[in-house]
């Protein structure tokens, strides 16, 4: 059985104050118990992939959705609709980030309450949405083995600002086609940002999957509470 | 011998007219002879790798400069100027872009005339800098493998304001770490621009490097003849 995607197409939020909209979004799932969790990544790094990996994982114990931003498409959102996830798109029209009034759109359509864990998918693109609070309690973000070792260097905010950094395709770790250097990347991410919590995986084979799913599922625990 | 990087911070444009300037600058750039390149892409995709494999093999005919555009590094302007090429480093403090403006600052440090070609590196990111025209001739686009050939249902203003789109890490196909697809994503783009020559190669192996190379080639002649 697959849910329907809504689809809603956004406009930015203009106001100034779009940090203190945060503030108030994360206060009102705090008291609800909902935790929002706001993923971020490069286009392709494998944010829709974890997102299929996570909720499966981790369905039996969480009620879980999915807020999907895309530029232009809802290939997204149906594939994780097609998977049982209750999926919502919004369609950012040519943004290149989220902010809270687009996150607070979404869940105008939908009851938070429903849901232990909502995860946003935001535009893949590792500049803007650092930029922009969008009311999540966490911000995670992923690189891609094949991106390299060097991204800490060129988008610093991005790395700074996360409890988490989900290292995906480490299957490509094992291959002559890169020279990705884990523990490279570690020293220079534990630069900008020494409380992050790393986690190398595999999306495609699993590999890993089960540390950043506990982490999750006690990140969890701990919000909802 | 290896040129000095220069480095110069940028700011933004704030003129609404940066279309218009964009023209004024490609003309000026025209009747000096000198083609400027707009190379964009995700983080990752590798254009500083096909600068250093394309300015390698069109040194001998051509007189080359690169301007890199990194929001808070110089290390791909460094690898660039060791390898003998002329580049200079615009620190774009956080933008997700450039603009005319921003190139106007590099090009005021030096002589556009004493080269045939200038590249200009975007910053990598595949949403905002296809919405600014930069004052290049041609707009060029990367997109690698391991990124998947979903990315012209996501991303399609790049893809339909390029000239070429260069698919890099083509060694990633013949493993089984990707389905990516490359007929479905020819397809995916010619709906999108039926015009763009597209380009398979790969910067690590040198496979395909010719094909492109020879259009920049023809291009430049084509450009500045």
């Amino acid at each position: 059985m697959t849910n329907p995607v809504r689809l809603i197409k956004v406009r930015e939020s203009i106001q100034a104050d779009n940090d203190q909209r945060a503030q108030v979004l994360k206060s009102e799932l705090k008291a609800v118990k909902t935790l929002m969790i706001n993923l971020m990544s490069s286009p392709g790094a494998g944010k829709t992939s974890l997102l299929l990996q996570t909720t499966g994982r981790l369905k039996d114990e969480h009620r879980m959705a999915v807020i999907e931003a895309d530029i232009d498409s809802s290939v997204d959102a149906e594939r994780l609709a097609a998977s049982g996830v209750e999926a919502i798109q919004l369609q950012t029209d040519g943004f290149c980030h989220l902010d809270v009034m687009m996150v607070t759109q979404a869940l105008d359509t939908m009851d938070p309450r429903a849901f232990d864990i909502i995860f946003l998918e935001n535009v893949g693109n590792l500049v803007c949405p650092a930029e922009f609070a969008t009311g999540a309690a966490l911000d995670v973000m992923i690189l891609s083995v094949p991106e390299g070792d060097d991204k800490p260097l060129k988008y610093p905010l991005m790395f700074s600002k996360c409890e988490a950094l989900i290292v995906n395709k480490i299957d490509y770790l094992d291959t002559p086609l890169t020279d990705f250097d884990l523990e490279l990347l570690e020293e220079r991410v534990r630069k900008l940002n020494k409380e992050i919590r790393i986690f190398p995986l595999s999306c495609r084979t699993g590999e890993g999957m089960e540390a950043w799913t506990g982490w999750l599922a006690e990140k969890t625990a701990e919000h909802n509470g």
